[in-house]
C-alpha cells in the first residue's frame, strides 16, 4: 500500500481540537455581546475573555499546573463560564462538583478525583465543615462570593475569586498541547455504588460543540438556535456542562445568562427580562415554573426549551406548547458529553395537531451528525425500524467517555463489545426517530414478556386522582414479576383514590387492547412521595431497597 | 506533570473523523430525500448509499486499493457525489480534475497525481485524444455517459460506469483508518509555472464540513442554510470540492440537484422547478444568469447565493437584490478546502438601505468557528481594526492544506512562519469584517504608496462606457510603478470613450479625497477582452505577460 497519512511540510501549522479554539470567532465577529450574571453583572465578551486569562494567571499562580485538577462548587455563573475556558485552556482539568450529592459522596469525588484547587461558592461552605479535615488533596481553597458577610468556616482560603482576578495578570498566552488531553471530569449519580467518574477531552467537547449545533441550528422552523438567540441554562453547569451548551452559546456568540441558585420567580424574571430564548431542563423543574402564577404573566411564546434527564410527559408538553414555548427532547447521559438525539419535528409536522406533535416532541429524537446509534437485539443485531420492535441503544459518537475513571472493570462493562451501551431500550421507527421505552433494568418481565414500566406510568399518570407514580418490578414466585405502582395520590383530589379504581382505569387500557393484559397483575402501593435522584429523576434504585426488602 | 491525555479503555471505540460518518445521520433522519441529476433522474439517499457500496465494490474488482488515486473528470452529477464519497471511503485518493485546464496542464496533472484509475465522462473524449499515448500511470479507464452514441476514441475502457455498479455488490464494509488519510487532491491554477496539487485528508474535510455548516446555520435570517433548503451547486465539483458544500448538503440530509454542465437557461429552469433555494457560484456565472430573459419571469427571491471565487461588484449584488436573492459573499482559496469567511448580515444591518446592505455583502467576511484569521503587517503584527490599515490575511484552521503535492519549496513559502499565506491584502473593521483590497501582487507601488488595483476597478466600473477592467502595475522609472487599466469599453455605448473621460473621472474620485491622488498617474489602454483564468477569475500574470513585456 502507498502511504497515504498526508504529508505536512515542516513549516505547516497542525491545528489542534482545543477548547481555546472556540472563542476565536465570537471575540472577532461578536465582542461586545453581554454575558450577564444574575441580572445584575454584565460583561462584554471583550471582558470575558480579559477575566479568562486572569483567571488563568491567577491560578498559575496558585502553583496550577498542565495536568492538575480544579475543581468548582458554584451555581450558575460568570464565574463557572470562565472556568470552564480557562481551566482547560492551561491544560488542568476542570472537576465539576455535583452540589446535590451528600457530603460523604463529595467528600469521594474529590478525592477519587484528585482535585488540587478547590473554587468554592460560600453558600456551600457547611458542606465542606461537615468533611473539614479529611480531604487530603486539595493544596488551594479559592472563595467564590456575590454579597453579603462570609459565613463563618474553618477553611483557610488563599484568596477571593475577584480579588485573586483583579491583582493577576491579562497576559496569558495559551499554550497548544495534545487534543487529547483531558479537559473535564464529573461524576454520574443516581446507579449502585459510589459515583462513577466520566472524562472528556479537549477533542471531544469542541467536536460534541460542533455536532450539536450541526443538529441544533438547521431546522428550517422548529426549535433551532441561532444567533440572535439569548441563552440561559437551566441545567446545572455541574451536571455534564450544562449538557455543553455553554460551550456552543460561546462559539456562536451569543447573549448569555447564567441565573445563580435556580428559583422559579427569579428564572422567570430573568426570562421576561432579558428576554431569554433558549434555554435546556429536566421535566421536574418545566414543572416547577409552570407552577408559579408569574408563567401566566409573562410572554414566553419565544421561549425554546430543550427536555432531557428524564421522559417528558405528554401533558406537561401539552401544557407548555399552550404557552407558546417550543419544547423537545434531548437525550444523552453523562456518559455522553451528553447529547445524543434531538426530537425535532419534520416540517411538515408543523401542521399536526398539538397533540400529535407532542407525542413527538416527547420521543428521544434523531441521532445528530456523527452519532452512530444502533437499537440492537441482546446478540448485537439491529431490530427493525418499525416503532415497535425494543433493542437497547448502544451507539459510537467522537464524544463519547472512553471509560469510568480508575475503574477498569466498568469501563469494560460500558464498551462491551466496542459500543457504549446505554441501558436504555427503545424502538426506532421509519422515519428515524428513536423512542426510548425503558430503562434495561426497568424492564419489568412478567412470565416471560417484557412489561415497560415507563409505558405503565404514563397511562396511571393519565388518572385524574394520580399526582406522580413509579413502576417497579416486585418479584413474585408464580409470574416472576409483578409491577408494583407507587402512587403519590393528587393534592386536592374530589375523592380518596382506591387501589380498585385504578386497577379499573388499567383495565379499561388493556381491554382497548392499547397494553398487554398481563396489566391486571399490577399492585398498587399509596405513598407520600417518589424518592428522586441529585439530579430529579425517579431513584428506582431507591424504591427497590425501600419497598421491596 | 501528571499524565493527561485521556485512558482509553481497552473495549471503547476511538472514533477517527472519516467521511463515512457524515452519512450516518442523514440516513436515518431523511432515508428518502431526493438527489436529482439535471432534473430527470432522481434517487433516493438509501439508493445514493447503495449506489455508493457498489460503486466501492465495482472500483475495488477493478484493483483499487488504499493509497490508490481516482480520478475523476465529469460536469457536476449524482455520480461525481458519489466519488465524493466511495474514493475516499475505501481509502483511496479522489483526484478531481480541472477539466478547464489546457491538455497539457491536465496531463500534467493525472501524471503529478499517479492517478491510477481515471473515470471520464464523454464528452472529455477529445480531451483524452490529444495527450493519449502520453499518460503513464492510468491503468483503468471508466466511461461516464448520459445517452445517445459514444464518440469514437483510441481509448479503451475497463466498463461504464451504470454497468459496474450494477454488476457490482451491495455488500461492501467500508473499514475504519487514520483520520489522517489523504482523501482528495486538486491542483490549483491561475499562477505562473505548473500547477500545483494541494491535498486534504478526512479529518480534515469532516472538520471543514462542521466548521462551515456552524457559520453558515446559525444566522437568524439573512443567508441560512436549513434542512428545508434544496441546493444546487454552480462552482464546479472539481473545483475544491465545490466549495465543501456537497459534503455539507449530504450530512444535512438536503435535497440535491446536480445539474451537469452548467448552461445559463438550463440552471435557471433547474432552480424553478426543483426550487432550489441554495447555491455558490463566482461572480461571472451570476452575471450569466441575470443577462438571461429567462432570471426575469421566474421567482428568485428564495434563491440564496453564496458568491466567490472574485471579488463581487456592488452593481452585481444590487442587481440581483432587486431580484429577492440573498447573496453574500464567501473567502476562501483552493489551498484552504476552502471557506473561511462568509460575509452574513448583523440583524441590525437587515434595515439599512440596499446600497448599504450590498457594500457589506461584498466583504470578504466574518471568520468562520474555529478559523484563527489575521490580517497582519510585514512583520507579523496583527493591524488595527478600523478598517483602514492594510495587511495580509495569514490564517489557521483545521482545514488547509499541509502543504503543495511533492513541491518542498512552495510548500515552505506557503506556511512561512507556521500561518498559511493567502497573499491577499485586507483590512479588519471594528465589526469584525474582513475585506480584502487586493492580492499582495497586485498591489501598485506608487512613489512608496500602495495602490489598490481593486480599488482602482471598482471606481472605473462607475464610468458609464466601461464594460470590463482590470488594472495593473507598470514599471516606471520615475514611480516606480504607474497604475495602467486595460478597459473594455461597454457595448452599445452612446460615444466612443476616451482616456480623457476616463482620466476626469478618476480626478473626480481624487477631488473628493476618495481615492489617492496618485491617481493621476493612471494610464489607459483600451482593449477587445481581458484574460480570465479557468475559474473566470482575471488572469493579472496573462495580462501582465501581454501588455507589459
Amino acid at each position: 500500500m502507498k502511504d497515504s497519512l498526508i504529508q505536512s511540510t515542516d513549516s505547516a501549522y497542525s491545528y489542534p481540537l482545543l477548547i481555546k479554539n472556540l472563542l476565536q470567532a465570537p471575540l472577532v465577529s461578536a465582542p461586545d455581546q453581554e454575558i450577564v450574571y444574575r441580572g445584575d453583572r454584565r460583561f462584554s465578551y471583550r471582558e470575558f475573555a480579559e477575566r479568562v486569562r486572569r483567571l488563568a494567571s491567577a491560578l498559575t499562580s496558585l502553583g496550577v499546573k498542565a495536568g492538575d485538577t480544579v475543581a468548582v462548587m458554584d451555581w450558575d455563573s460568570h464565574r463557572y463560564l470562565e472556568c470552564f475556558f480557562a481551566v482547560p485552556m492551561i491544560g488542568a482539568v476542570l472537576h465539576t462538583i455535583n452540589v446535590r450529592l451528600s457530603p460523604e459522596q463529595i467528600l469521594y469525588t474529590i478525592d477519587h478525583a484528585e482535585d488540587d484547587v478547590l473554587l468554592l461558592n460560600s453558600e456551600f461552605l457547611p458542606i465542606l465543615d461537615q468533611i473539614r479535615g479529611r480531604i487530603d488533596t486539595v493544596k488551594d481553597y479559592v472563595l467564590l462570593h456575590d454579597d453579603g458577610p462570609v459565613p463563618d468556616s474553618h477553611l483557610t482560603f488563599s484568596g477571593e475569586y475577584e480579588s485573586l482576578l483583579a491583582a493577576a495578570s491579562t497576559d496569558y498566552l495559551f499554550p497548544d498541547f495534545d487534543e487529547n488531553t483531558r479537559a473535564t471530569t464529573f461524576y454520574t449519580t443516581g446507579t449502585t455504588g459510589f459515583p462513577k467518574g466520566v472524562y472528556f477531552s479537549h477533542r471531544q467537547l469542541v467536536l460534541h460543540t460542533l455536532g450539536v449545533l450541526a443538529a441544533l441550528s438547521t431546522p428550517a422552523v422548529q426549535g433551532r438556535l441561532h444567533r440572535d438567540d439569548v441563552y440561559m441554562p437551566i441545567t446545572p453547569m455541574f451536571h455534564v456542562h450544562a449538557w455543553g451548551l455553554p460551550y456552543i452559546a460561546t462559539t456562536m456568540g451569543l447573549k448569555q445568562v447564567y441565573p445563580g441558585r435556580y428559583m422559579p420567580d427569579h428564572l422567570l424574571e430573568l426570562i421576561d427580562r432579558e428576554k431569554v430564548t433558549f434555554s435546556h431542563c429536566v421535566p421536574t423543574i418545566l414543572h416547577m415554573l409552570l407552577k408559579s402564577p408569574l408563567s401566566r404573566t409573562i410572554d414566553l411564546s419565544r421561549w425554546k426549551v430543550i427536555i432531557g434527564g428524564a421522559v417528558m410527559t405528554r401533558a406537561l408538553c401539552l401544557e407548555a406548547m399552550q404557552l407558546g414555548i417550543d419544547l423537545f427532547t434531548g437525550y444523552g447521559m453523562s456518559e455522553t458529553c451528553p447529547i445524543l438525539t434531538l426530537a425535532h419535528l419534520k416540517p411538515e409536522m408543523l401542521d399536526e395537531s398539538p397533540e400529535v406533535q407532542a407525542d413527538i416532541r416527547c420521543k428521544t429524537g434523531l441521532p445528530l451528525p456523527l452519532v452512530d446509534l444502533r437499537v440492537v437485539s441482546d446478540g448485537m443485531e439491529n431490530v427493525s425500524r418499525d416503532g415497535r420492535s425494543t433493542g437497547e441503544i448502544v451507539v459510537r459518537a467522537p464524544w463519547l467517555t472512553q471509560g469510568y475513571l480508575k475503574d477498569h472493570k466498568n469501563s469494560e462493562k460500558l464498551w462491551e463489545g466496542g459500543y457504549l451501551h446505554t441501558n436504555d431500550v427503545a424502538t426506532i421507527d421509519h422515519q428515524g426517530y428513536v423512542k426510548i421505552t425503558d430503562r434495561t433494568k426497568d424492564v419489568i418481565k412478567v412470565a416471560g414478556e417484557w412489561l415497560s414500566s415507563l409505558e405503565l406510568e404514563d397511562i396511571l399518570l393519565h388518572h385524574p386522582a394520580v399526582g406522580e407514580v413509579a413502576v417497579i418490578g416486585q418479584p413474585d414466585e408464580k409470574w416472576g414479576e409483578r409491577p408494583l405502582a407507587l402512587v403519590v395520590p393528587k393534592a386536592g383530589a374530589t375523592a380518596p383514590v382506591t387501589e380498585k379504581a385504578i386497577l379499573l382505569h388499567m383495565r379499561g387500557y388493556a381491554d382497548k387492547g392499547l397494553i398487554s393484559k398481563q396489566v391486571v397483575l399490577l399492585r398498587v402501593r399509596f405513598v407520600e412521595a417518589i424518592d428522586k435522584t441529585s439530579v430529579g429523576k425517579i431513584n428506582k434504585v431507591a424504591l427497590r431497597e425501600k419497598y421491596l426488602a
